[in-house]
């Protein structure tokens, strides 16, 4: 068979294997949501599984198929879920995905679970996920299944901000659709975007608040938050080996690998 | 941007234009399941997908980005959910996942839904996930949206099954891990089939009943139900031309197109 | 007290005796729907009940009382829950019912049951409603509870298959109201069937696909799929031998009695 | 087909037009629960059906097929849900049931519906279920569905108790098991009742609160709160009379008949 | 710290300590309720965490935070939550924070919790939740956590009702807004109290039944389903008096203290 | 009757009044959750209910009772809900719990509704509430209800900041039981604050990710995440002033007061 560190491409044979020898299982957590005119609806499926797939590869783990549909886009993360295209579940059920997959992939044998995390939204509802699933796993005496959370770009650290935007750094919030997530599909996935369609508008100005329910005069028309017109695939370089590095320092310390 | 049937490949802009124009929007439904040693545990998710691109082609369609995770393997479809490998979801998680992705598509203006699904086991919940969005659309006076469910093997007439099954065709219960879903692989993704480790063993016998919890004595030791050892790429050819076929006869029916 | 199969007839002591003895417990589970104009609403439930009645004389089995109202009618199968008179609950009402069934009757000491499924639709949820009650169980260390799934059609053989239709056989999805449905009414309630008010059709003709919301021309007026006409006593005498016959034996084999 | 007031054995032709002609529904609700050594599990189940069944008469109104199982049984309504026999849903469970059971009649064009309630922990979950109904088909536009709650031991007047109980009433809440059930269950179902296994102490003593888990030695033995030695049939006959002219008086007064 | 029995007042190393001792806490359960035109919304929140405290003093126990808002208020016994200002969550809800506080308190290391209760209409969800929480429980081997449901008024004995109704008791459940809670708020927070505010009608004369939706008409225009006119400070003491006594006594009884 | 702002001192038809007046309404939500051993488990919902009443003071507004039990301690913002006393509920009842108060205040006839967050952990899950609730109003045709969210400590600007943390600002994920939350207590409730209780500590050091179940030891044992040595009623003071006034201004600015 195929090597692979894609659970989704081996057979369950392989996998059984790779299962027994300890491997860690990291899951990608995606969206379908609106990045723009010039990305594709699945930009958060496809980053979050290209960094998993660069941290499985340091830490000999696998990599589970993506959770592919997320939590509902916001206003001051993502543009807002009133936006056609993007196509989002409710709270309730991105929860009890997050909770089967730890459930299933623990029965499976797996101790070491990270979800790697690339939509902002998702994150505390596949906390609390993760929390059920654990404390259903205590009542079956199960104690050493250990779970990380991992949005990809609390890795990057503070020296790279500063490399990577020398004018200032908007913040992660202000990212939907921005330098780093056109960076990062320039060099992995540069066939989906379009740079000549990037609406190169200073980062929108938001509020410190939400309200419901959405304003759709408050989004820039583009979708994004700030602009992806600086973006390089050496920039992406730079994301994705930052970002990783930091998951496989995390992974191996907490994992003890 | 590209040129795609696949709504996870365009942008949000570039969709919303389809959409405007009426296109249906096909959702591939799938599963993470062991499929023997020989293919890998995303064979339903593949299959889905391909077919789903198939019909779009020939209906002017979207495909949605799949759902990748289904509801939990049965023994006498699918081997069984004791297997490790198998990684599947409570009935109310896909439930709620076909409600959810039903709403969200009417609310960007779809009317036509099909849901293309290529695991057994999920239709009866992804059914009851078409059926209450249905309602809640009716609620808010809604009432154009329609949705249709089909499982690709269901297209597949007479007259192939007697061409591909010369020695006789032990039902699309059996088929699981068998000739359809090898012969498929072979044409769609040969490098993630490895026919050498195909268990070439006679159609399993089963009840005509289940009984849980599941005996692991019951499912052949492949995970296999039927051989896919007399599988090629040609019968693969011809089950997607015929599935797609029946499956686009029916949406043009159906959808007035 | 009576002496009665039917554990709603029996009073607490003389059932805790029964349990007590190792008495498996059969669960009818049918539906209030419509079976045309020539048979009453509550078909489903009579029908399953008496299944498990007779399977109950020959194993020495207990009949809990019956889940009366099931899943929604499908079009494909039972005419369609848009028909007045069906009368349905959610797929969360049906696992749930099922789910507490089971834990109720282990909380019991009962560590043999079965489902005698009397409505088609009702299958799959039953069975997610007992693999999470046999999880929960799991929980709580409980690991000999054992639970079988049966439609009774299922254990009708070829052989009188072929006997009981000789102008051939439609198909146990288009049965509904039909032969076989009728044939055991006129055996086991026959004052509830009225003969002359049998709408005298072919079968039904029905895609391979289902589409929502229903549409009420491609069920038939009566809401029957096929002919009852042919109906007989007899037919119905020899439906209810083989069928529980059939489940006589399977539970047999499963139970090691 | 037969004249019958329950629904369950009409023909949907039948019901169809007594649903046109305006009938009420009645909806009878049970438990399957102990009742002691000398009655049946089903008592609640038969008595509400009974119940409806004579209030039907006199209202031109039709019974629903039972609610069988209902809300656990508590120690100081029922003796307890630890008892084995007592089978019974989560809260979740009822409420649901009797949700969907309003909105399906409600469907079918029923305005009038009422719940006829045997079972007294049943109470507030039918309360609920109703709730939450009518408050959807507010969403729906539907304004002119009521729905009644009536238990129909609170039916039966002062007058009647005096009659009945000249050494004193000890609650409705000590009846389980006792003079009420036991009489009408005299009058209804006399080869169901063994009178020479009624145990025939003094009314238990309980606490004005509840405590959980249940204390098994506060319940007395036979399961019973109260004797049933003096119950006789035409005390059954007594408060049949009365608790269905009651209900029948309440019908025709909110019902505008 | 200050000293204090209620928990929200206390650091958590106090808190710690008081649990290591093996206090029990109290759980107030209150409602935000009209209660007529002469008290506030939180009369149930007020009076239900007054009586803890006032048990808690006695018994060594702490008070837990109150769940503020309890289930929908039912025209019978609150006037009905149609009413502006009462304002109400699904009982859904109410069992889950029920359900949740136990286990908490449980995962403290607390062994003896009792719910004071102070709106009738939260029992039998309150009851749904502790039942839940219990069964949890027992999955994870946790046998010796006891829970007691008190509603406080019914632990005000026949002696003092003789007393304080000199005119005739009308019953607790027209007890809304009238003598027994406007007493107790008298004593406890009288600012709150505007006395001249009181509608003084004879006690609301209500069916033995429930209609939904709500039928305005039948509340009194105050939402007080009998006066309070008569109502003293002084009554107010012998409430809290005689009720917290028979919950000390009660308390002290099951726990063993 | 009293003059307050807080709904629950009022009456039901003095709120009444208010609500006909167009009066907001702003929900204080807290938790109850240890911070530390120099303040109270309530720190939270007193914070959050003094901050609704400041911003009330000056709007207009009304101030709902509070939600007091929250989603469960992090440890990166709330040191975890591993440690006894944080008493805490699941997400879904959480977003329960948001849902309902919003549906009920907009039946009331309350459009302008704002939740004053205290406790971090709780956001995602309000918005989720918040969302749900409004979803279903739309369904009712209800459109005009807007829900702002706010967590106070975003609206202390950062002026402020310098002049409040001289020796540079931790974060606010850091300031769990530090120098905001202990200088806020210091002024509104100095009697619960035990200043020679505050482990003076440098800010803890926690990672970028979470990992799950908790890891005590990465928790200062104070269970704060900073010190609260240098707080004074005066921050506290700067602190009310700075954050009331931005919610103030921002309900002007959203609810064109």
């Amino acid at each position: 068979m195929v090597r692979s560190v894609f659970m989704e491409d081996l057979d369950a044979f392989t996998y059984r294997e790779r299962v027994a020898d300890g491997a860690p299982v990291l899951i990608p957590v995606g969206s379908i949501e609106q990045h723009g005119p010039h990305m594709p609806l699945s930009v958060d499926v496809l980053l979050s599984k290209a960094m998993a797939g660069a941290v499985a590869e340091h830490t000999g783990s696998l990599v589970a198929a993506p959770i592919v549909y997320g939590y509902k886009s916001q206003q001051r993360s993502g543009g807002g879920n009133h936006l056609t295209g993007s196509t989002s579940l409710d709270a309730a059920t991105v929860i009890a995905t997050a909770k089967s997959l730890v459930l299933e992939l623990a029965r499976h044998g797996v101790r070491k679970i990270a979800f790697v995390n690339g939509h902002y939204e998702n994150y505390q509802f596949l906390y609390e996920g993760v929390d059920l699933a654990l404390g259903e796993l205590r009542l079956a005496g199960t104690q050493d299944v250990r779970v990380m959370l991992m949005s990809y770009w609390d890795f990057v650290d503070d020296d790279a901000i500063a490399e990577l935007y020398p004018d200032g750094f908007p913040g992660w919030d202000l990212e939907h659709g921005g330098v780093l997530e056109t960076s990062l599909m320039l060099l992995l996935h540069p066939a989906l975007v379009a740079m000549d369609r990037v609406a190169d508008i200073p980062p929108a100005v938001l509020p410190t608040y939400d309200l419901l329910p959405a304003r759709p005069e408050i989004t820039p028309p583009s979708g994004c938050l700030s602009s992806g017109a600086a973006a390089t695939a050496d920039k992406g370089q730079v994301l994705l080996d930052r970002a990783s590095a930091g998951m496989v320092t995390a992974i191996r310390s907490e994992f003890g690998m």
